[in-house]
């Protein structure tokens, strides 16, 4: 039994969307308690969605149901999925959303939720939210065995994640997500990041904008200066003090980030 | 006795009026779990509320109480009131937030909240979210019966909701909520849109615009063309595939929907 | 032990942080109910989360755990706190988000986080909401007692409130938040306010507007005019019906509101 689900979606909060799908769940399992992860993913964006659920996911408890619905092929060929690793399981569909899971957990199993017993007695083809992936959650949460909601699947589909690559004295990596304060998150990983430290020191650009730091926290930075640090989920991040970077450097998503050697490298040990 | 109080409101969620009114159920009723159905209802639109309320609270557990709070007329003449029906209680100003509430549900009985023991201490005349509504909730939800609360109301105020209108060949509607994605959802139900499907083909427009389908779901449609589905709720929906048909096309509430039989049906049977 | 842990954060909702901090809890704590106050104060605005935290948490059970994170000191010398009052525990850095709780509570004790044993095992220098604030907020309702979170402080810090100011025949203050519906709060009190009335009639002018009123609700004024109101929170609003006041009248943050008797009552009694 697992008493926590956590809710994640597209769905915005201005509709009933989000409201519709907890009323199903406790209706199923009124001991549930829904927690919500965010509903402001942009709409159809599963890559964020992705993202947002790679950075929560694995702070709740063991038992944990996850739920994830960034479902623009809604009622098309996509698969409902239960993706269940040692820690917890993931429900929604199968579509890339689970991709980062895929990449960090040790996944048991993955099935496709094709038992009607388990759905809403009518399966609309535009909300399986409500429709399917909430009452799959529900019955998860009262112990039913993640077998008996489908057959297996070999494996969930991926998103194509950009990876930054290292070439030669370079490593190029890209912004991935801008953050509520305008933080630029990019996927240029600690220990990516490190190799350069370690040899020597290092350069950062981001477009044509140099950028200071890595500092250890956003105090350490002037105002004004763009500058580089290592945010809470152990990627490199470009921020501006107390201001938005989005805003006030007119960065976004997309955006190259580049680590170089100094110039002046060549005459250290 | 009852776990679940569902909220809806136009509060938004920057300031503390959520926060003071779950503060004060749970100071009350300290078991109750409450769940958000929405606080994003635009400012005073007590119609896109009773519609967000009506998507979603059907699919709560039975016992549930409902606070929904969009209320302009606070303060004024308008009542505070309690609806009964089999399945749940809603709690709010009797000013038509809970007009479809009566028209798909038994109602048992409507009282007008007035027993003071169930207000606060001191009741404001600018917040009865949380001076009066939030009360009688929690007190609902502690199982004290509906009669308690103040005398019976005849029945409460309904708005007048935009009917879609079948006028010999021809059915006309409007679009009464546009949601996150843009959806145009129209007042024009399956029953109605059925009728057209049984004479024969049926031509959709929308404002000036030919509308394809319906089809059964998103995926069917192509990008770039306005067609029509039947939603999540049962109404006819007009969508743009991932795209907002709201920004795409400059189109909203209000905005006229026409269906009608095909040039060509004469030679059908 | 205590159930419920309020949240306020200036976090948003798009990301997944909020999301972390509530796992964290739950981790640590699964019988918790987090409740969300706000996660949308402007960012990095302190005083703004001071303001809505204020007009919230009194209104809670006895017991309830308050966490508060607007922290755009996070990682520098701001130092991570308890504040502990006969009703509540406040957790939250020491950069004055709980001034007006110093203000109006009497405070037991005030403690320095820095017991790494109700930290994360690893603490980030950028996201001390997930790695201290929500472990100490889940400690603590575990019954862990506060003087086992670190030592004692004198008294935590506290921010500039700008206060009304009577002279003479005038109380001067400003605007200090401007809520979702567009109503302008004052600092002016409602005991400041009564030296007025009590004096003979008042006039109230916002910035170079005649204000009328105060009412004792929304209902009363006429549509158009700009009104005064004695708010939930027990202050001054300058509201206007059915409209927002910061809209329709370009008025917003550090507005001056002045309350002057009439020129007229100098042939009162």
């Amino acid at each position: 039994m697992s008493r926590i689900v956590t809710l994640l979606s597209d769905f915005g909060s201005q509709d009933g969307y989000v409201g519709a799908m907890k009323g199903v769940i406790l209706g199923i399992n009124p001991r549930v308690m829904p927690v919500d992860i965010s509903h402001e993913i942009e709409a159809h964006d599963i890559m964020a969605g992705a993202l947002v659920l790679a950075g929560a996911y694995a702070y709740f408890p063991p038992r944990t149901i996850h739920l994830a619905v960034v479902d623009p092929g809604v009622g098309g060929r996509r698969r409902p999925i239960i993706v269940e690793t040692s820690q917890a399981c993931f429900v929604g569909p199968d579509n890339g959303i689970f991709t980062l899971i895929y990449e960090r957990e040790e996944v048991i199993k993955t099935v496709a939720i094709e038992n009607p017993n388990f759905m809403a007695p009518s399966v609309s083809r535009t909300f399986h939210g409500r429709d399917v992936f909430a009452p799959a959650a529900a019955h998860l949460s009262l112990g039913v065995p993640v077998d008996e909601f489908g057959p297996p699947v070999e494996r969930g589909a991926v998103l194509n994640v950009p990876q930054a690559r290292l070439d030669g004295e370079t490593a190029e990596g890209e912004v991935i997500h801008v953050d509520r304060f305008g933080n630029l998150i990019t996927n240029i990983t600690g220990d990516l990041f490190n190799q350069f430290v370690e040899k020597g020191l290092e350069e950062i650009r981001l477009a044509s904008h140099d950028v200071a730091g890595p500092y250890e926290s956003y105090e350490e930075a002037c105002e004004g200066e763009l500058f580089a640090v290592f945010g809470s989920t152990g990627l490199l991040e470009i921020s501006s003090k107390r201001a938005s970077a989005h805003e006030a450097w007119g960065l976004g998503k997309g955006t190259i980030v580049r680590v170089t050697r100094s110039p002046g490298d060549e005459t250290k040990p």
